[in-house]
């Protein structure tokens, strides 16, 4: 492609930067934005500093939040000894929308994946197992994508809680095996945290 | 969908605003943006707001350009007497593409369609119309979308210019009646402008 301008270069080099958006996708969203009105432009481009520069992790979950402890953590009503650990932020909207859980998350932020030079290092993980050293803690839900990463993932942690005398469990398999959580729809996911299963069990589940 | 982040939510908000980009894509790519250095995300940020502010309409044929006039109009090898009509700064690229061109454009920057509300007044023609009457045109060549939009627009201005002794004439159609412009490839392009029709006997061929 050829451009006309140098800043609609420059726009469309960046926005096809981003994950899934190719150049002809990109000149359209660039090309639109030319007919917007400059406020709104504004409001686009503010919105995604305001994004990279205020929102943190909360520190107790690694959930995202505007504040240093996320609004599930900081709730009275929520358990705080129920903890579901989760991948992404993605999986946390996923599971409030059910409005069936009432405890809180550990959000990992990453699976296990060496094909992508992620290791356990690259899990949040140290305020859970702190949180489980403090006596904190009584149930930890597994609540990863049945892929094989996340099957890794649960295990590596599975393996550091399991002489911990907690609870341990899994939620119900209705999500099927490579499936990933977040596109499960809220019934299912709903009930896959009622009928949740110990660890253990799920483990033979899965591999019978 | 309930975000722990007023910030994220307004982010999510403001890239969904988008055309053809939903929730689910816009979250994706928020949390990308969130992994992102900073700098990466000004330079995505800067670009859009430099695209609003910099980026300028050739004031002689209405494409996109950072000065008064583009590179196409202000290029003295170009044949300024031979225009070419087009909706759209793709279709430029797209015929630029072929390198068989050597005349300018005339960039309409919309079609007629009074389903969008779009009439005549809202075609960049003026410019043109000004150089027809100054005596500077000699050829204007129909490079329109074989849409029902393109052929109500093409038949509005060969009307305009039906009498103005010009030669006028049309893309040849190896491009299918209903397909966009955009989406032909270089060497179908480039044939159908070598190919072009005087203009009454593409409107023949279309309704035969
Ligand atoms: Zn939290
Ligand atoms: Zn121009």
């Amino acid at each position: 492609m050829d451009f006309s301008s140098k800043y609609l270069e420059k726009a469309v080099l960046e926005i096809s930067g981003l994950p899934g958006i190719g150049r002809k996708t990109a000149l359209r969203l660039a090309l639109h934005l030319l007919r917007c009105d400059e406020n709104e432009v504004e409001a686009l481009a503010g919105s995604l500093m305001d994004l990279k520069q205020k929102v943190k992790r909360c520190s107790s979950c690694g959930n995202l939040s505007d504040r240093e402890r996320c609004e599930i953590c900081e709730n009275p009503v929520r358990e705080q000894a129920l903890v579901c650990v989760v991948e992404d932020i993605r999986d946390v909207m996923a599971i409030e929308n059910t409005g069936q859980y009432k405890g809180v998350y550990q959000v990992l932020g990453a699976l296990i994946s060496p094909m992508d030079g992620i290791g356990p290092g690259g899990l949040n993980l140290q305020s859970l197992l702190d949180k489980v050293e403090e006596g904190k803690v009584q149930e930890v839900i597994f609540a990863l994508s049945g892929t094989m990463e996340g099957e890794t993932t649960g295990f590596y942690i599975y393996k550091k809680l399991k002489d911990k005398g907690l609870k341990l469990s899994s939620i119900a398999r209705g999500i099927a095996v490579g499936d990933q959580l977040e596109y499960a729809d809220e019934l299912t996911l709903a009930r896959s945290i009622q009928h949740r299963l110990p660890y253990e069990q799920s483990l033979q589940q899965n591999r019978s």
